[in-house]
């Protein structure tokens, strides 16, 4: 299918879509001047997918303005117009401004602290202050991949106080195939979008007076939960993990301990404190963003032994964090979600091995997941911005040097993330593309000697001396909810059996079968298999559409000839018509499915 | 044995307890200022099991001063004193304190309103200000049955900023074998206590820097959450129970419309606000003291019909109640807790039938439990104090009708607690007599007509009209925390075989048997029995009493007999030495424990 083969690339990785896309916004905003006079210029950058331009205009745009300004492009495009780099100073740029009466360009003006000034012309018809890249003549734009997008309202500076701009998003590609590749992608993209499709399958849902970014998870959706939970948890148990349980809340103390309260506040929800003296003292209570403080408390309520280490404390630990609300959306940011988190307390010598421990499990969690697509980040600290993080250089470079070791000798692909670290030590993140080719992180794990030194952790050591042991932070799933978006999206809502929250429907064609289908789903699940009756009433047609709708993998017809052969009329979703299959091997298969992790 | 035969009864109870307690209490504040000239006395009133004084006095009292004062209040009860009741005026009440020199005493009149003014006598020695009632001479008392216990500081009036007072706590009962059924009694209750049982199993721990209140879960504490959640959930499982997760933080709006922000602010956690501005406006974010609003937001979601009700939907919701510190102890009250919460919509006509189905759910978990010794409390509203509920009287009468016809229906053992009610609407409280005697509220069940209400909550009717469902709000844990503790104290840390976080535990002799230790247990624990090995090489003696320590109910005894027999040397803590029994049938028995809930 096409979209394995044509590869869009990103506006970051190609000079040639940055050229494109910036004169492109260019073309557009001389495209808008011409039409709508009183329009004034204001930003107009390339971005992720192609480009905008904010204007001060006094009527919003409409689709059919967007349509008469593509239009006009395609005109300025065909006039095969030099685009023209000049310097002029500081004084020269401000005359000019002033003569084209545009108060936003002073403004623009007064921020570039550099000279000369560098404007960029489009023959001698139209030029804006612009630092570059272009094409040098718009004839090498390609008007049959250029679209105008949207409109949207953008505040000037992003500030609400100020004056409300009319934003154009466009798009432009190298070739007409990648403007079709795009908009297929970016039609594939709404279809699987996990909101939508949460609700369509009914998997959770946001409320108002909860608060955004803050899901309910229904019934369906939390049995989708516990079907991953459980899963994680037994491979966690076959590797010696211990669960745990520790609160949502600590007092400020923990977090100032641990150096959250000092690098972290931020991403917080504020302080609950009873009054302005608690509040100024800052002795109330905060929700953790983080479950590392409180597995380090335990850890650190008895004296530990060499012979308990690895010690390896697990909790799926919901946690909270103060996202900014514009930045919400679904699924993939919220402001509480559970972390599938664990901490784990090794000697300096158990390090090494440990680490490849957690990489292989990580690695069998995407394999079950069905997720193939991704690659390894060494996300280290950024040393132009030192107060973002705790510690000595030395801890850092120790970590660092782990992980960089762990991942040579692992062989896997990768790449640096130069100030992508925890604000505690570094980390090995696991970054999946989805079938659009879309980015998102998923697994992590973390290297970290600066906690256990804070909070004085120590181990008696084989000859009977105090040792400090060495923390990994740990988690596969990365955070559930997320977890959840993405697999919605990357399935497009069809769960693989395993994980589907029904995997079969029994579908009775007439009352007179029901009892046989009741049967048959109490059998299935004393064997573990989420089976399920549709006892609408409702024509064949009818039942098999509602099934198609829900995405539910495994439909089982049930009339006169499957109740006298004990057998079931399967379809699938993955391979439609399936015939008559015994009941026997039906339950043979689901059962098969969920022990491999597979589908029926 | 001797505990079942001696019913100890409360102060409440006993009219003749509450005149032995006050009395004594009289005559210990004669024994003290006779002793202590420079004592000055202020309150003294009975209390449950037994009474206190408070002193003003220079000196802490110590243990010694404790036996001496003992000492002297048998010299007054020897003395066979009359206890003389006296009315006086207001003022002659007040000259005669003045003449004592007492001025906490003129504090105290100052605070009675009524006249005449009663004093109490102890024959023409002693005389305090005292409603009574008293007995009417100190030879009633038994010197036998009196016992002074221990000394704390209390503030005057409990204000921290007013002087520092003595407080003398003593006991005293109608006879002698009262007064060692009350010592054995609390000797036991230090025994089973929880907090010192919880960290010598290995159960659960506080931390400093997290806070009182807020326990966190060790992996063996984990574990029998989960026993319990798991038990619990299997039981939902089968009665049509709808698993559902909620965020631990909503808007404040959201308890605005339910109205726990008018009648329940005092229990919850302060606001999280950003700033002033959000906090007057009471915009920010609350920590949920109940699950019931978010189970709302649910069922609203979608518009219902009535072919879906009776809807249970179920969660093992963790909740935050802001408890004074100065209450918190343990488990058995904390800030933190998970509540086995489920909200139930029913139609009017469904509300009798499922409310006795709860009943019978709750029943059936306190067998489980092998609870065995409660009653039901019919907790309805206060009518003195309407202030503290929302909804119409009607609504109330429906409710409190509705759990009292159930009551009678079901021929429960119940009585009243007036004052008891949830603010939103009545409950039916189980009542738990542990085996000291002292009583614990596990179980809830209540019915709601006021929530459905103020969230307009609907669902279309068989004929198409939209109606109003019932609510009803249960959870037969109560708190997974407070049910632990009390599951500690009553079992003594003696958990029944189903329950116990380790079931069974290998003793091998010697290094030579440890592979088929290792491999039994590898065995069990395939067939969910929570098995493990001892591996710490000790002497069998000490493996046997680390073993009985932790109190682990199945001991085997690994060794050359055993191997060579496939079999195990059995020892329980309930039964001690059992032989050697086939490993299978060893296995068996501890399945058969798991599933029946019950002991090896």
């Amino acid at each position: 299918m096409s979209e394995d083969k044509i590869h869009l690339p990103k506006t970051s990785e190609s000079e040639d879509l940055k050229k494109i896309r910036h004169t492109t916004s260019h073309v557009m905003a001389m495209a808008v001047q011409k039409l709508f006079p009183k329009a004034q210029v204001t930003i107009g950058p390339w971005i992720e997918n192609g480009f905008y331009y904010d204007f001060d205009s006094p009527e919003p745009f409409t689709d059919k303005d967007l349509k008469a300004i593509k239009k006009e492009m395609i005109k300025i495009i065909n006039k095969k117009l030099p685009v023209i780099r000049e310097e002029v100073s500081r004084e020269e740029a401000e005359q000019r401004i002033k003569a084209l009466g545009e108060p936003y360009k002073l403004e623009i003006l007064a921020d570039i602290k550099t000279e000369p000034i560098t404007l960029y012309h489009l023959g001698d018809q139209w030029w804006d202050l612009c630092a570059g890249p272009h094409v040098d003549n718009t004839s090498e734009l390609d008007p049959k991949a250029i679209e105008l997008e949207s409109v949207a309202g953008a505040y000037w500076r992003g500030d609400e106080t100020k004056a409300q701009l009319q934003r154009i998003y466009g798009t432009a590609w190298q070739s007409a195939e990648q403007l079709d590749e795009y908009k297929r992608r970016k039609e594939e993209a709404q279809k699987r979008d996990h909101r939508k499709l949460g609700k369509e399958l009914g998997l959770f849902i946001f409320a108002d007076p909860v608060g955004p970014g803050l899901p309910l998870w229904t019934p369906k959706g939390t049995l989708l939960r516990s079907i991953l939970e459980d899963y994680l948890k037994q491979e966690q148990t076959k590797r010696g993990y211990l669960p745990v349980v520790t609160p949502h809340i600590a007092r400020v103390d923990l977090f100032k301990i641990s150096g959250h309260w000092q690098k972290y506040k931020e991403d917080m929800f504020p302080m609950m404190a009873d009054n302005e003296e608690e509040k100024d003292k800052e002795i109330g209570f905060v929700m953790k963003p983080m479950n590392c403080p409180f597995h380090i408390q335990i850890y650190k309520s008895e004296l530990r032994s060499y012979r308990e280490l690895p010690m390896r404390l697990a909790e799926f630990g919901t946690v909270y964090r103060y996202e900014q609300s514009g930045e919400l959306g679904g699924l993939t940011r919220v402001r509480g979600f559970t972390v599938d988190d664990s901490h784990l307390f090794v000697t300096p010598e158990q390090l090494s091995d440990e680490f490849m421990n957690v990489v292989d499990l990580i690695l069998s969690v995407f394999k079950s997941l069905q997720l193939k697509n991704f690659k390894a980040r060494l996300s280290f600290r950024d040393p132009e911005n030192p107060g973002k993080y705790i510690g000595s250089d030395d801890a850092w470079e120790k970590a660092q040097g782990a992980i960089r070791n762990a991942v040579e000798k692992l062989g896997m692909e990768h790449f640096e993330g130069i100030g992508e670290a925890a604000f505690y030590g570094p980390k090995l993140d696991f970054i999946f593309q989805d079938a659009l080719e879309r980015e998102w992180q998923l697994g992590t794990v973390q290297v970290d000697y600066n906690l256990p030194e804070r909070f004085d952790l120590e181990y008696v050591a084989e000859d009977g001396t105090r040792k400090r042991p060495v923390m990994l932070h740990r988690a596969p799933f990365g955070s559930l909810e997320r977890l959840i978006g993405i697999l919605i999206e990357e399935y497009a809502g069809d769960f693989p059996t395993w994980l589907a929250p029904v995997q079969i429907r029994l579908l009775p064609v007439g009352d007179d079968f029901v009892p046989f289908a009741k049967e048959t789903v109490a059998k299935m699940q004393m064997l573990g298999i989420r089976a399920e009756v549709d006892l609408s009433g409702d024509r064949l047609g009818k039942l098999i559409r509602n099934a198609e709708k829900e995405k539910i993998p495994v439909m089982a017809v049930v009339g006169a000839k499957e109740v006298e052969s004990n057998a079931l009329s399967i379809r699938t979703r993955a391979a439609g018509e399936l015939g008559s299959i015994p009941v026997a091997e039906v339950c043979d298969r689901l059962q098969a499915a969920n022990a491999d992790h597979g589908n029926f």
